[in-house]
């Protein structure tokens, strides 16, 4: 019985989803609450996913010539304000300092909320000629937004991101990068993530403040609602212009740079979470997981079994990365906690096993047990982890696609978002006004107008107007 | 002539030093001074210096059973003032954030000097009993400390830095820990930025607010300033006893943990530049290059040499950090750039080496230019880099020792320090008096009382009365 305490602990996610969630963020210890409100401690088990997190996209963005930098973490007021929709649309968010040392500061300033002003002073002086261009830079940091409600991940008053600013001669090049940089956020959430996501562009109503055009990548959580997990802005010229950032082009004359940023941020652990996650604990894909497999020892007091358990470590680590579980708890509260902490295989191994001369391999994701031979071990582990992979990212498709409605008219809208959760396809006339009301009725927000159109109807699914966009729309996070 | 012009820009270190390595940060493009009073933006050639430090550190310290974690950037006043001596140090130096959003804050918080509370606040929650012990985290993140003069990568009022802190259920774990890294920064100093190092204790005055005892690595940079470039502190119980951290121990009684903290910044860019730097440029140690070698075509417009110096790239590649310079620019441009940004080696390749099936190799350390056949490039290529690390660490400690003196009483450490610059061993009585006195005198400080000790003399250099203890004494940035 005891070794179940700790599951039990879990709330159900039918139960109450929000309360699951925050479940298994402490119990997994992923986070933990800290005096600073609203600001979480993130602890090895979260930190290391988003080390593995970074490390990949790290190695990605370089694969296209993305370079690091690191600007300052504090931004001017005067500067915070020279781009005017900028401003608006963070200064009512952003936490201030106004002393230095014992002295009030001449001027007062924001701990950046994002950092596009910050590129662009910089750019400023470090762009004279057509030779200096593109500027393709990117930074790992934190940042602050003074949220009123938060949530461990997926929104919290400081968080960890990465965020790309580029400045380019031409149009049509910061529009290639802005695409470029949301295929490499598509593909990595699903070739490393395991989330299948829809690539699409914000609406007027939905895109970043001083963006010309917003793009984004939108997964739907299990519980039905979206996460936007990924952005891409292409500011045209707007923000160059009122900063003054000009080159020498090859015609000999000056002109503006124009400019694209991109970032993902820590909420994409909460994406992970709860794209896997079940009601056991978390479910990590074997790609971003720190620990693969986590190697249990039945009887490990008996003459043989530790010293087998640490040889099967010794020979996995070569293949992938493996803990092996010594501690003086039961075999059944270690499963439990291997369950809670998503590690996508663990291999049980006894006296019995030995003598037989195999172990055996469960599936985190489908708890499958599967008898491997020890000769063949370091052979089935990748194979298995691959497979893992492969069903999670499939699993997670099929579940967004069952979750994903059509709506022709405002009354099959509304009945599918009173009686069902997850994405809706409706056709939408491009205006404000429909946007507002359908916030007003159903706290649905367009999420995006998905690269893939279908031509569902021509009827705006709100004001019955002529329409030729379909837009997903959804409850998000 | 134009081609030196690059190079003639350069302030001769002789004529003045801190003007020269001003035009080294900026010239090699480190980077960029900003809006932001004291913050400076790294740019990417600075940034992939401190990219390759991380990674090589991070190894080191997971090598030890280091994890990484992150925590809250703001610290709420009430937290900074719990250590006495801690909040005295630092309270000074902060940055006060009053207002979030649009609103001020109930409590004012500053923005993390150092996260010895937050960790404290942290471990305070997260050990109960001698089974979680011990803690050994780690944090990569930037401080802010108001400095009233900064200067690059030495003094800024952000910097970049790891903060490692642990907590142990005994006085003498913590010591071991706390030696332990003060040896893995000797040990990486001198090994991949071949900066030889003086390892030794602060004494009381020198100590880091709230220690117990605060360890140092003293490195000597090339005007014969010294440059703390990491230090260890242990901390005893003093923090736990603030904080109320306890757990229970074995024996079923309560305890007090017992804690270190251990860091190193982007101040150690500093010292590679004013280690390794001479008057053409930076010269980077080649384990910390992001560039090793750099390929640079002769008559590149004839053909075949372009072709040529993209085969040896993706060849060198397999071995190396390569870059092919194939801009516009002229050869001899190339040379000085490729010496100002500090490039290990550079490769010479035009129509008569690639004849004649060979090429030119020229070591930035020492100029000295080596013919290397083609098919041999691939394995001289890395044993030059490997002699060039060697040497570099080798002259940096002739240096050293050929600017480090012995004073054995007042009148010949007022002397050398009058005429020379450099290290002076002399002995210390143990007084705080003297040491202030000495400063006073002679804007000198006590570095360390370094670990190997040696018997000048029984007098204190200062006031003359018995003393056991050898400081490296120095003027220091």
């Amino acid at each position: 019985m005891a070794d179940k305490k700790m599951v039990e602990e879990i709330t159900s996610m039918d139960v109450d989803f929000a309360q699951w969630y925050t479940d298994i963020v402490r119990k997994a210890e992923l986070i933990e609450y800290t005096s600073v409100k609203g600001c979480m401690a993130i602890k090895p088990d979260g930190y290391a996913i988003w080390e593995n997190i970074q490390a990949e996209l790290d190695k990605r963005f370089k694969a296209t010539g993305v370079r690091n930098v690191y600007m300052p973490m504090f931004i001017p007021e005067s500067l915070l304000e020279k781009e005017k929709d900028h401003v608006e649309g963070f200064a009512p968010e952003v936490a201030w300092v106004t002393h230095g040392g014992l002295e009030p500061l001449q001027e007062r300033m924001c701990v950046r909320p994002t950092s596009e002003t910050l590129f662009c002073d910089f750019y400023k002086n470090d762009v004279h000629s057509y030779r200096d261009l593109p500027k393709v830079y990117n930074q790992w940091c934190s940042v602050v937004r003074w949220e009123k409600e938060t949530r461990p991940f997926l929104r919290s008053r400081e968080f960890l991101w990465q965020e790309g600013h580029t400045a380019h001669a031409t149009a049509e090049e910061a529009e290639e990068r802005t695409i470029q940089m949301l295929n490499v956020y598509a593909d990595f959430l699903e070739e490393f993530l395991a989330i299948p996501v829809i690539k699409g562009q914000k609406t007027e109503k939905e895109k970043f403040a001083g963006a010309e055009a917003t793009y984004t990548v939108e997964a739907l959580m299990h519980d039905g609602k979206a996460l936007q997990s990924g952005t891409s802005h292409n500011f045209g010229n707007g923000f160059a212009k009122a900063f003054d950032i000009q080159f020498t082009d090859k015609d000999n004359t000056l002109k503006h740079v124009y400019q694209t940023s991109w970032g993902v941020t820590t909420r994409l652990i909460g994406a992970i979470i709860m794209t896997h996650g079940d009601n056991e604990g978390l479910v990590l894909p074997p790609r971003v997981a720190p620990v693969q497999i986590c190697i249990i020892p039945i009887q490990q007091k008996k003459e043989g079994v530790l010293d087998k358990a640490y040889e099967l470590r010794d020979k996995l680590t070569q293949v992938c990365r493996v803990k092996v579980d010594d501690t003086d708890k039961t075999p059944g509260w270690k499963f439990s906690e291997a369950e809670m902490r998503g590690y996508p295989l663990r291999l049980e191994i006894g006296p019995k096993d030995i003598e037989a001369g195999k172990c055996v391999l469960v599936r985190r994701d489908t708890r499958e047990k599967i008898e491997v031979s020890l000769d063949e071990v370091n052979v089935k582990v990748p194979e298995l982890l691959e497979t893992i992979q492969k069903d999670m990212l499939e699993r997670a498709r099929k579940h967004r696609e069952e979750h994903t409605y059509v709506a022709k008219d405002y009354d099959e809208f509304k009945k599918v978002f009173s009686e069902k959760s997850g994405f809706v396809k409706a056709m939408w006339c491009g205006s404000r006004e429909c946007e507002d009301q359908i916030k007003a009725d159903l706290s649905v927000t367009s999420r995006c107008m998905p690269f893939e159109q279908e031509n569902i109807s021509d009827k705006c699914v709100c004001c019955g107007k002529p329409a030729n966009k379909m837009v997903y729309w959804g409850r998000a996070y």
